[in-house]
């Protein structure tokens, strides 16, 4: 069906409750994935009276924790329910939850965007229609999409989101001309870093990393989600002494490896605990985009990429990044031999760089992470 | 007299009203240098009854301003002055503040912070105390001497206050690996940097950018003041076609020339309308330290310096640098040999980095500004 049989106006109330929703639904970030994040408001004359969201993935969806957030449900009859994603229609892990709102006597269903997963795609909205509850659809829709662009990814493309992370000086730098890089943010941004982690699939980083600094590439303090940590093994492999090979059997390890690395090599490391995936070539954009089909194919829905700048750099030559984090440290470097954050060959024309939509502005003491996806 | 005989007490009200004088004291940017920036605010019972600030060289003070916008000046009798900076006790091209204040029968005069310009140093206030008048001081010092900060250096040390400027992208580039640069930032960010030239007293620039981008460097629209173009020449000199010499009968240039250049050369430019300074030296820091130290002598409060890169470098190297406005445009360009905006050697350890103090973050569409001054 199109969705202009359902309602489209656009109304401060609904847009204020749908508001209060996608905040729930964030609430999510890290423990539903690869479900989508998704939130529930249930309001009757002008008061909020239940809310929910999806809490953990194989849990109740949003709309069954807002209808058990209800002190009875009878309080549901002739209610209005914002839901941030369209409700579903099909027997997954739970009963479809367009069936809950009808059977709770919901009068209205305001939805911010369709489910773009094929069983569902505009069949919920339908399903409600056909038991005579209005409909609304698209209140504060560029802010929903925002939130489940990860999840609608993964089903279009079966590729996980890809968010690049770095963190620079106040001129552009990721070190000094010797290599000095710990540290050029402050604890509160590092702490966010790790906050970060704690909620992706996936960290990775390149092999000039791993040598240079030795990093955990863990989250610490570990967040809801375990990740694996990925490291891209172009012409070396880590040593068995790096942190990240000693700790690999107390937390996954998964080394990207070309066609460079001789077999007897990779033998080596069986036996340390990591995780080996052979890529078949050394082609650095052919690398990436293996690698990336991989973790998707695991089911993974957000990954973070950390650096180096040679690793970065193939990234986005790759075209394989959804969303930066830039975090600017408040001090200045200076000097033309000093690294920057994005290596590798460059555009040449500036029309062709590529073009970014800045997301949200943060600070974190002197620090400021600006946060960037792709236009 | 110190400050420990004035009160110092905080107070949310007191905090409020100085809050509404510092907003009136910065609308005299560009109008009033060499003279400070100064708002006033008369209140009484609760209520805003006059305001004024400092609104050009020459023309009266904010105090002054503030009592002449009394519907009657019998209406300041018993009220309550805030203002921004200690008011004067000396005859200069205006009477003493202090005693128009005195005679309006202010009861009370609150104050963000002493006047450092050494003929008033707390002589305004003690004026204030013997004549009666409870006097606080130290009400949002911090903020108003942020705004004072490039007249307190120009009193204190006869240098002007220098603000860096650079657009970059997100991953810290200001052009691409061919020198494409044009633009960076979309038309909302340059004409800010556009507004800002309006208000300095000269916007300098090096060889390099002269001859890569054969700039204007003037305010389009104009500002409030004038502005000289300065130019650092080391090795060469302007090209007499450019478009900065084409112009400098219409808008002042001047060429700051190292010992390396010969004066038949220099004698070559005599006729274009660009003032010459001899720097009598080559060394990068010593030619920045002689032009600032000219400029001081010039009674300029403000210059800009707005790249290239080797002559940020070497105005970072000399230590030179007060304030920086980072603008960051939303594209990537990637690349090791794409330039950053500060040149030169650069710090080797992290240590020697310098450390800036984050001012304010600002966007323009999908840009941002990040302000810093020296800790």
């Amino acid at each position: 069906m199109s969705d202009s049989t359902h309602s489209q106006s656009v109304d401060s109330v609904d847009e204020a409750w749908m508001r209060v929703a996608l905040n729930a639904a964030r609430l999510g970030h890290g423990y539903v994935e690869p479900n989508p994040m998704v939130g529930c408001v249930i309001a009757r004359d002008g008061e909020l009276i239940g809310q929910g969201h999806h809490e953990r993935f194989g849990g109740p969806h949003a709309e069954i924790m807002a209808l058990r957030s209800l002190g009875s449900l009878d309080q549901a009859r002739g209610a209005t329910a914002y839901v941030t994603l369209e409700p579903c229609c099909h027997h997954g892990k739970t009963p479809p939850c367009a069936d809950a709102l009808i059977e709770a006597g919901i009068a209205r269903v305001v939805v911010a965007m369709k489910d773009p997963f094929p069983k569902v795609d505009g069949g919920g909205l339908d399903r409600l229609s056909d038991a005579g509850i209005e409909t609304t659809l698209g209140i504060l829709a560029d802010e929903a999409s925002e939130i489940v662009a990860p999840f609608v990814k993964q089903v279009r493309t079966g590729k996980p989101w890809v968010i690049a992370k770095w963190a620079m000086t106040i001129d552009g730098k990721i070190a000094t001309t010797i290599g000095e890089s710990q540290w050029i943010t402050g604890k509160e941004s590092r702490a966010e870093v790790h906050r970060l982690r704690g909620r992706v699939d996936a960290v990775l980083a390149g092999m000039g990393t791993v040598i240079a600094d030795d990093p955990m590439l863990t989250a610490r303090p570990p967040g809801p989600r375990p990740q694996i940590r990925g490291v891209f093994c172009r012409s070396r492999l880590p040593d068995v002494k790096s942190k990240l090979i000693r700790t690999a059997t107390d937390s996954p390890v998964r080394l990207f490896v070309s066609d460079l690395i001789a077999a007897e090599q990779v033998d080596c490391q069986r036996g340390s605990g990591a995780a080996v995936v052979m890529l078949g070539t050394h082609n650095r954009t052919e690398m990436i985009q293996k690698a990336i089909h991989h973790l998707g194919c695991d089911m993974m829905t957000n990954v973070m990429v950390e650096g180096g700048g040679e690793l970065l750099g193939s990234f986005f030559e790759a075209d394989e990044v959804d969303e930066c984090h830039v975090y600017i440290g408040a001090k200045l470097f200076g000097g033309n031999a000093a690294p920057g954050p994005i290596g590798g060959d460059g555009v040449a024309a500036l029309a062709d760089a590529s073009v970014w939509v800045r997301q949200g502005v943060d600070s974190f003491g002197d620090d400021v992470r600006i946060m960037y996806r792709k236009r």
